[in-house]
C-alpha cells in the first residue's frame, strides 16, 4: 500500500501531468500540485563491526564479533540542525542482522513527520511496520530521543524527571572459560563492586563461582542463560549460590520450562530474574506468576520509551527490574543508563568488552554508573 | 525530624557561636559557616472559590461554589526566572479542604533540591510527607510540570511524547435536575460532540436520558456515581442506555459492592468504568476484574506523573482509559488536557462550570479538545 506522501508524490505528478495548459484544468478534479515541505527528520545508518576484548562464552554459544548498524537522525528547521545517534546491536541468536536492520530502516520514512516530539506516533508506526526486527526499532527510538533531549537543552534523565545520582552500581561480567583464563578476566574487575558469572554449563558452575570467589569478596550475581534442565540441580545450586554470596540468579531454566521456572522461583532463597521470557512490554504480565523480576534490553524491547513503560509495568506488580545489554557501544549503552535511576540493578558493562567502541557516553566511577550531562543522550562521536 | 538544610542551617549557627576568635578555632570541629545556597525552587499558593454556573447536582450531594487551593513555583537560576501553575480543587466529597491543603504544602520545601526536572525524587518525596492530601499533592505535581516544560520551552505533550491531533473530543456534564432546568442547560452543549449525563437516582435515571435524547442525536455516556443499589436494576438500566445511544456507564453500584459491579461488567453491552475504586495506582490490578476501565482524575492521583504511569499500566492490562476532572479552573483542566491523546474517552469540562475561572488554557474546538501550544501547561493569567 502506498504511504501518505507517495500518494501524494503520485497525485502531484499526475495533476501535472493532466494539466498542459490552463484551458483543460475546468475537466479534471482540481489538483493543485503542492511545493513539498522540506523534510525536516532524516534517517542514516551504516554497519559497524564490534570487536571483544576477549571472546565471549555463554552457556549456548561463543563468539569474538559482535555486528551491529549505527544509525543518525538529523533534524533541521530554520538554523536548527540536531543530529542523535542510534544503534541496533545483533548478537547472531537474536535473529537479527545488519542486513535485516537495513533493510528494516530503509522502510521508515521520517520525512513524513512534521512534529519531532511525536515519538508515540512515529515509533508506533515504526513498530507496526515489520514484526520483531526490535534491534533495529530500538537504533531509531535511541536516535529519535538524542535528538528530542538535544532540541530541548536537556540530558534524558531530565526529560523523564530521573536522579542521575541514584544510578546504581553496574555488574562487571565473566563469561564461562577455563580458570585460568577466569583469573586473568578478573584483574578487569577491579573498577567495580558487583561481578556477574556466566554459568549454567552444570560441570564448571561451581568452578566459575569459586575461581571468581577466590580473588574478591564482592558481591556476586549468576546469569545462567536458560543453560540448566534439571529444576532440582537448578535450586540446589542456587541456594549454594547464595552462601557463595550470589545476590540474584538470571533465567535458570529455558525460558519454555514456565512450570519448572515458577517452581523454582516459589523456592528460591535469592530473586529469580528472567532475561529470555520477557522480551517486551506485554510479556511481563505472563512473567508475573514465573519469575521475581524481570531483565530489560533494549534491543530485546524496541527501546527506551517502550523501556520505561516496562518499569513502570513491573513495579506496578511488585517485580524487581534490572537493565542489561548486548555487546554494544557506549551509544546504546548510555540511552540505557539513563534508565538506570528506576532499577534494581544494572548490567551495563557492553561498551567495555570491546576494542572499537565508537562513542564516550556513560562511565563507571567508582563501580558506580555516572551519567553524561550533555543534552540528550550525552555522547560524543570519538 | 530536622531536614537537611535545617541541620546545616543551625550547624552553621553553632559554628558562628563556637568560634568567636580565631585562636579558640583549634579546639574545636573545624565546621567552615557556607553562605547558604540561593534557593532555586519555591513554592507559593492561595485560597480561591471557583463560582459554579449552575448548582451541580450528582445522585449524593449538590453545590455551588468549589474550594480550590492554586500554587506557583517559582524557578530562578541566574537570570532565568520561571513561573509554573498549580491547583488543588477539593470537591467536599473527597475529604481535603483549602485548610488541609495549605497545610500540606507548607511543609513542602522546594528548597532543598537543586534539580527542578528531578521530578521522581521530589514528588516521591512529597507523597511520603503524609498520607492522602492527594489534591495537595496534584497542585505541587502540576505546577512542577509547568516548570520544567518551560525550561524546556516545549508543551508537555511534546516532554512526554504525545501527538496533540489525537486529542479526543470531551463531553460535558448534564447534572441531575428537572426536565426543565436539563432542557434550559442543554443550551450549552452546542459546542459539543458527545453528552455525559449523570444519574444513579433511579426514579430519575430514564427521565434525565429521554429529556436529553429528545434535544439530541448526539452519542451519550452515563455515570451513576455509585448511586444505583440494585445489581439487577443496574444491568437491566444499561441495556436500556445502549438502546438510547449511552456509549458506556460510569460507577453504577458503589464501590465497596465489588462482586455486584464485577457480575454487572461481565454481563454489560458497554463498557463499564469505575472512578471511585480507582483512586492511585496500585488500585488498578485490583480493578483489573472489576472493571472495563478507569477514570483518571489528577485530584485523585497525585497529578500528571502518576497519571502517566497509570495509562501505561491500565494500557498493558487491557483496560479502557478516561480522563476526567472535578470542578477546575483551565490550569488542572489543561494539565490532564495534555494526557488526553492516550485515552478513550475524556471528560474535561470543569472549567466551562464555573464563572470565575483565572487562567486560559485547553480549548474545546468543534467538541474536540485542542491543546495550548506555548511552553509548559501553555496556560496563561487572566
Amino acid at each position: 500500500m502506498p504511504t501518505r506522501r507517495q500518494f501524494l508524490g503520485s497525485a502531484a505528478l499526475a495533476a501535472t501531468a493532466l494539466t498542459p495548459s490552463v484551458n483543460r484544468a475546468a475537466e479534471f478534479p482540481t489538483i493543485i500540485p503542492q511545493k513539498a515541505a522540506p523534510k525536516k527528520l532524516k534517517l542514516s545508518f551504516k554497519p559497524y563491526t564490534l570487536e571483544l576484548k576477549h571472546a565471549f562464552n555463554v552457556a549456548v554459544y561463543s563468539r569474538t564479533t559482535t555486528p551491529v548498524v549505527l544509525t543518525q537522525v538529523e533534524y533541521t528547521e530554520g538554523k536548527t540542525k540536531v543530529v542523535g545517534y542510534g544503534e541496533a546491536s545483533m548478537p547472531p541468536y537474536l535473529g537479527e542482522t545488519q542486513e535485516s536492520v537495513m533493510k528494516f530502516l530503509s522502510q521508515v520514512d521520517l520525512g513524513k513527520y512534521e512534529n519531532p516530539f511525536d515519538l508515540e506516533t512515529i515509533l508506533s508506526d515504526a513498530d507496526a511496520l515489520m514484526p520483531d526486527n526490535t534491534a533495529a526499532k530500538a537504533s531509531l527510538d535511541i536516535a529519535l530521543h538524542d535528538v528530542v533531549g538535544k532540541l530541548m537543552g536537556q540530558p534524558l534523565y531530565n526529560l523523564w524527571g530521573y536522579n542521575p545520582a541514584k544510578t546504581p552500581n553496574t555488574t562487571f561480567t565473566i563469561g564461562i572459560d577455563k580458570p585460568e583464563v577466569v583469573r586473568e578476566k578478573m584483574k578487569e574487575t577491579t573498577p567495580f563492586n558487583i561481578i556477574k558469572v556466566k554459568i549454567g554449563q552444570q560441570d564448571s558452575d561451581r568452578m566459575m563461582i569459586e575461581t571468581v570467589r577466590s580473588m574478591t569478596d564482592k558481591p556476586l550475581v549468576a546469569d545462567a542463560n536458560q543453560g540448566w534442565k534439571d529444576k532440582q540441580y537448578a535450586l540446589d545450586t542456587i541456594y549454594w549460590l547464595k552462601e557463595q554470596g550470589v545476590q540474584f540468579i538470571e533465567q535458570p531454566l529455558p525460558k519454555d520450562m514456565v512450570d519448572e521456572n515458577a517452581w523454582i522461583t516459589e523456592r528460591s532463597p535469592i530473586p529469580v530474574i528472567t532475561d529470555e521470557a520477557v522480551k517486551r512490554l506485554p510479556q511481563i504480565l505472563k512473567a508475573k506468576d514465573v519469575y521475581h523480576g524481570i531483565n530489560i534490553k533494549l534491543m530485546k524491547c524496541t527501546g527506551v520509551r517502550e523501556a520505561n513503560k516496562m518499569i513502570t509495568l513491573a513495579r506496578a506488580l511488585g517485580m524487581k527490574v534490572m537493565i542489561g545489554c548486548m555487546t554494544e557501544t557506549s551509544c546504546a549503552i548510555t540511552a540505557a543508563a539513563h534508565l538506570t535511576p528506576m532499577v534494581d540493578w544494572a548490567d551495563l558493562d557492553g561498551a567495555l568488552l570491546i576494542k572499537n567502541d565508537c562513542f564516550k557516553g556513560m562511565t563507571v566511577q567508582n563501580g558506580k554508573i555516572t551519567l553524561p550531562t550533555r543534552p540528550g543522550l550525552g555522547i560524543v562521536p570519538v
